[in-house]
């Protein structure tokens, strides 16, 4: 099957885990059968290519995720990136025109969209692949997964069907409703709105070109910015008469807070952590080297990163986002394509970084005009690329760098470093790239 | 007066604030005027100095407590160090010692004895200047201080006075009791023995002589190895007839744990922190440079360091010891003479560590056997002696050095330098010190 996994939000709900440029969707919290931890977007990955090992896989996300997603899936993924946010529509159409014009997929195939994070077991995959194949049919235009309510839930919309068999057309659809309504429908056999959809590639892309001037994925892509933000529901799905609905009833979790994460792991501990026994419903999700001592309490949360700390009675959780809007602090820890660096030391005139490089990556080839550098080499073994002058490294070796000297480096091993940055305007966005002769 | 303050204790109940090598007094909790905070030493030769600007104080300790002594009061204070741990009455007879042969103060002075952390008012000072002139007068070869008891305590000995004077003889002593008998001493009048005592230094040196064979300090600080574990309580006051106690009355706390460290506390928040007005008697201490967001707790205590994190109940914290003995984990930040460091990235064969030196102040010349070091230096100005070659450094400037390389580095001004330590045995012990030609 074809499938687009939708890979959005901010995710200040699960700081300090997520943060401006990590979404819940990189957090490593799911432990693996080997012991090491995956993150949503692995598990999700994982459980597609198990469920149908030929699935072509297109992530529609930011330029700000490009980096985390090369480094947790490699570069065998389809990208399509957006140049900016532009709501659910723009980005399902540049998607989709991206399979077709740069996949060359045919625009009679199905594709199947859904969100990059639900946390749910594989059948729910092989639904999706029911639903590619209901699309491809023709019956209707669009196919839904209605899931199956196991309450009267505020938080969703609802599908009526038309009938109750396991394909059915969609007779109307329904806002989040109080819960006393929600009874109502549930009780008229109305279905979650799982935010899943399958249709034919052209109709899609025909819709586009009925709402937007543009010729293809590329001419979209440039044209991106001036496009009107609109949602892919208000767009097309309300517009449409011809929509079928399959049911889901299997595990179904959406694990955007704290509260419904933690009921999601497996453990009570990652990382360094120790509870005494009158701790009961406690969870610790330490990322820090130093451990957490937990005495005496019931159903918090405790999380640490080199972002911050949070400490959170478990239903309490769900209100975090002010609080953490208010912090005012750089991102200290980031995923690049080519490994990570977590912020060790800020002060004013300097920043301190630890850079991990990944074997057989590299950096981009860049400068900065505000701020001299000075690499220690920690371990792995490497080279250095320094005004053109390319040099071997390993543990132990120095390299300092004016502003505008242009430098790399490149991991023939793992390759750890210390980068001391010295400057008074120290800022993410000081960095020239430029060609490698 | 002379002043004798005890400091010891390594103070793993008031972990992740206090390890191994920084103990409970050295703790910067209490908020000065100025809006700084200072530690409990610090307060309270502070109230001290307040008292009697002319109070000559000596602070008998071991070695490992020196560095942070001279950096938190200077270097004007008395110290008595005690080559290793031998219980108060050698501590005691060494101090004393120190105050005739080193301070030259006349064996017919007197000396009042203290712990090092009493968190009291200044009156308690004034009731010690008291005690020193009623152990001046000679009435009594010791004179104690009896706190009036505000409950009956089973964590405190019990004095039994002669009369309700202020002054009394002291009639016997009673060991720590349960609450029911400590019911029956206090409506007898007993008081809580504070564990001071004042007495005419020449008393003390005589009890020295007669339990152990020395000349004089020097001699006693040659030989301490070889000396008993004793307690002065022991050794002398239980043998003592003449005993005469006054009665303190003023406000008297013994802060060794979180649950009455925080109850101590102005402030609910001391470093980065917020929390939501769901919590209620929530107390955050944070050392780190990152915030620390609490929701929806009560009574609970959360201190973070660089040692670790300890979220607790506070009536739970103070069962922490045994936790915190099962952390193996090195020093990850300790006050130097010198200034300070703090361990900000440890791996497997490098440590690397932040270095500030405060002005004018250098760190001992020394070399590594095990380890090469590399310096950046951050801010600030001095002078770096590397094999015996000196040289200005400023911010930017790198010092790589070989195991072997002797080195130092001076603050002229205020200097902070990033420390990576490199090879396969880090230690703190692998450091030899030599002479600077």
């Amino acid at each position: 099957m074809n499938i687009i996994l939708l890979s959005g939000g901010s995710g200040k709900r699960l700081w300090p885990l997520s943060n401006d440029i990590r979404s819940k969707q990189f957090i490593k919290i799911f432990k693996k059968e080997d012991g090491s931890y995956e993150s949503m977007l692995q598990k999700v990955y994982g459980q597609i290519k198990k469920v149908d090992s030929e699935a072509k896989v297109t992530i529609a996300t930011s330029s700000t995720q490009v980096s985390s997603i090369h480094n947790q899936l490699g570069t065998q993924v389809g990208i399509s990136v957006e140049p900016c946010r532009r709501d659910t529509f723009p980005a399902i159409a540049l998607a989709t025109a991206y399979l077709v014009d740069v996949m060359k997929v045919s625009p009679e195939e199905a594709v199947v969209v859904c969100p990059v994070d639900p946390y749910v077991n594989d059948d729910y995959f092989e639904a999706l692949k029911e639903l590619s194949i209901q699309a491809g049919k023709g019956e209707a235009n669009l196919v839904l997964m209605g899931i199956e309510p196991t309450y009267p839930s505020e938080k969703y919309g609802y599908i009526i069907p038309e009938s109750k068999d396991f394909t059915s057309m969609v007779s109307t659809f329904k806002e989040k409703p109080t819960v006393d309504v929600a009874k109502e429908y549930i009780s008229k056999g109305a279905l979650w709105n799982g935010g899943v959809f399958a249709y034919k590639l052209g109709y899609v892309l025909n819709k586009a070109h009925e709402l937007i001037d543009f010729k293809d994925y590329y001419d979209l892509f440039a044209k991106y910015e001036s496009l009107t933000k609109i949602s892919f529901d208000y767009a097309v799905v309300e517009k449409e008469d011809k929509i079928q609905v399959q049911r889901f009833s299997g595990e179904w979790k959406d694990i955007g807070t704290w509260n419904t994460l933690t009921e999601a792991m497996e453990e009570s501990i990652i990382g360094k952590g120790v509870m005494n026994d009158t701790c009961s419903k406690v969870q610790i999700i330490n990322e820090m080297d130093v451990p957490v001592l937990a005495m005496g309490l019931s159903d918090v949360v405790i999380c640490a990163s080199s972002e911050g700390i949070l400490v959170s009675d478990k239903e309490q959780s769900s209100y975090i986002k002010p609080y953490v809007d208010s912090f005012v602090q750089q991102i200290m820890f980031a995923e690049k394509s080519w490994g990570s660096y977590k912020v060790i030391d800020v002060e004013s005139g300097s920043m301190t970084i630890k850079v991990t490089l990944n074997p057989g990556n590299k950096m981009n080839y860049h400068s900065h005009k505000n701020r001299d550098e000075v690499w220690v080499v920690l371990s792995g073994q490497g080279r250095t690329i320094v005004d053109g002058f390319e040099q071997k490294v390993k543990a132990g070796d120095v390299i300092a760098m004016n502003a505008g000297c242009k430098h790399t480096v490149v991991a023939d091993t793992e390759l750890k470093l210390i980068e001391v940055q010295l400057g008074e305007a120290i800022s993410v966005e000081d960095k020239e790239k430029h060609e490698l002769d």
